[in-house]
């Protein structure tokens, strides 16, 4: 069994479970590293108290999923077999407390589980893997330096493509093939490209809108690469200076990011992270128009936990790996944001994005 | 109460259900006109037999809600509301047997859900619904001739990118950039462009080969307009003839594909269309390579009901959407697929898409 699964067995030995089946593919690549779509089939990872771990998996799938799974034992099941009932086959003991994933286990699957393993009880085993998967492995930073690697590239080649004339939209089209052809599987969510006062709505939709000298781009765009996701938002001005009050908006954001990066260290509370850049913008009298969090967890999910709240008083752990992402927007005159994706360590925080970040102005 | 509406209330009185309950948000689009993406939040339309129907949306999404929503009762919910228990103060009557969307809802959701509305009973939903978005309504048809069209200026717009030594990868970059260019949401499915000997790959991933003359090229692809979608699959041959094995087989696929068309309208079954398609197939010698059902059900998703396989004798309606894509894959050889889009009609079939399917030998 490799670390994860040891780890999975002491927590539900703690928690009083005798068993757990974990259902959502992301989590059985994340246990086992075999990753799949099984689309409406069944795949399912069954680890029982004292017992080898077992992986459930469609018929078509047997032979990836050998060469993939650290996970020895697998039964397979064609499209005619009750996989459940084969499930409740592979059990040792009896089913006793079952720990399950409640959020991403639908009902009608349920009911076919709870036919065929009449368990004690079934636990929520979903808290217990979202804080696990906030701890990155050394593997798993990897991937992420990568795939911040690649965004940022994406991102340097997309700003030679800012040209006066040329509409949001059609920046976010070149921005979504450079990830592809710079070989990212795809955009980590819907690619932002804003201007002029449309920097000012923080949850933007880019459209027709062309880019003019003396505007604000906004860019806000992440990619997944191997399964784990990136996230970067840098703001630059166009053609000409677009004057001094979003000049000193840009200054006060970049000295909030920045703020909020120093406060980031294994033992603070993730709070601490958005009070310390809320500090900043507050002293800088923007306070009110600083209108979100300043930050999400980031793994194989974009927004994954812990989220980066005033008032999260968790504690955070050296591996955790969150975004940084303060932003400053008045209505009509322009918004800013900044944002780095962060590897908290022992004594401070590592950043994963080292894109320039002072204040600019293109062409 | 609309047309839709009315029609679900009399499903539900027939299947002895007291009241439905829709969470999917893409079903509460299509009952009401509202498209919204709560995230983890409750959004729920609640029809109880004899009464008005109700939306319960986020607080934030009350605006947007009231613009668009057909229906006229809305009632929100804040964060620290709980929405099981405003759904339970709306119901009029007693929870009795509530139709609830079994596998869309998550144990979790539902855990919530029952807790508050000590039903009778709770029923699936689901085959219901999937049965009514069977049957297109003529401004669905409209959204899906949109969808159509729009991917199959992708398509002609792409072509002119297909030169010696690109790279599959490459033209799957360019059509994703076209389909947002040209007002797509974006793909309805990973576009695929395959080429020589990796067109015998039916669920083949493109790759870095690059497209050399006497290739066969295969282009899949699709898009999302308006919340509709679109798929067409068109095979070409790129600078010089290919050879007359693949030639044979291309004619062979585009009569299949015709066939195939021909055999849809009102009151013939499903599977007629399969058969049709694959008689010609057959009857060519290349059963064999024909490995998958002649299509799928199109429209909110791209795989929907019902599933065009040779087995299926569920009954054609007017307004069904469908593709037919017939293809034949020779390992070693090569493959072609030509897939259209057709909506069924008391007389025969009519395409969505026309893009030209003769043997065509490009650049």
């Amino acid at each position: 069994m490799n670390e994860s699964l040891k780890r999975l067995e002491r927590e539900i030995t703690a928690e009083g479970m005798d068993a757990l089946l974990v259902t959502d593919p992301k989590h059985v690549y994340y246990l086992t590293g075999f990753a799949s779509n099984p689309h409406e089939r069944f795949l399912g990872l069954l680890l029982e108290r004292g017992e080898e771990p077992v992986l459930i998996v469609p018929a078509l799938d047997a032979e990836s999923a050998r060469a993939a799974s650290s996970v020895q034992t697998i039964v397979t099941h064609t499209d005619t077999d009750n996989p459940y009932k084969l499930l409740s086959c592979q059990l040792k003991g009896k089913p006793g407390k079952l720990g399950i994933e409640k959020e991403q286990m639908s009902l009608a699957r349920f009911e076919l589980l709870s036919e065929e393993v009449p368990a004690a009880g079934f636990s929520d085993i979903g808290p217990m893997l979202r804080k696990m998967r906030a701890i990155k492995s050394p593997a798993e930073i990897d991937r992420m330096v990568h795939a911040a690697e690649l965004v940022e590239e994406v991102l340097r080649q997309g700003l030679t493509r800012v040209k006066e004339g040329v509409s949001e939209i059609e920046l976010v089209a070149e921005l979504d093939y450079l990830m592809k052809k710079l070989g990212a599987s795809g955009p980590s969510f819907d690619t932002m490209v804003l201007s002029g006062p449309n920097t000012a709505l923080p949850h933007g939709v880019p459209g027709s809108r062309k880019i003019a000298p003396g505007d604000l781009v906004m860019f806000d765009l992440g990619v997944f690469a191997n399964s784990y996701a990136s996230d970067i938002t840098r703001t630059i001005a166009f053609g000409e200076e677009p004057g001094a009050e979003l000049k000193t908006i840009y200054e006060t954001v970049l000295a909030a990011n920045e703020a909020g990066i120093a406060a980031a260290k294994a033992g603070a509370s993730y709070g601490s992270v958005d009070q310390a850049a809320r500090a900043v913008i507050e002293e800088a009298g923007y306070g009110e128009y600083f209108v979100h969090r300043v930050g999400h967890g980031l793994g194989m999910d974009t927004h994954e936990y812990p989220s980066l709240h005033g008032l999260n008083e968790d504690i955070m752990e050296a591996g955790n790996v969150f975004t940084v992402e303060p932003g400053i927007y008045v209505p009509g005159l322009g918004g800013v944001r900044i944002e780095d994706d962060i590897l908290v360590t022992e004594t401070g925080a590592r950043t994963l994005t080292s894109f320039p970040k002072g204040w600019t102005v293109l062409g």
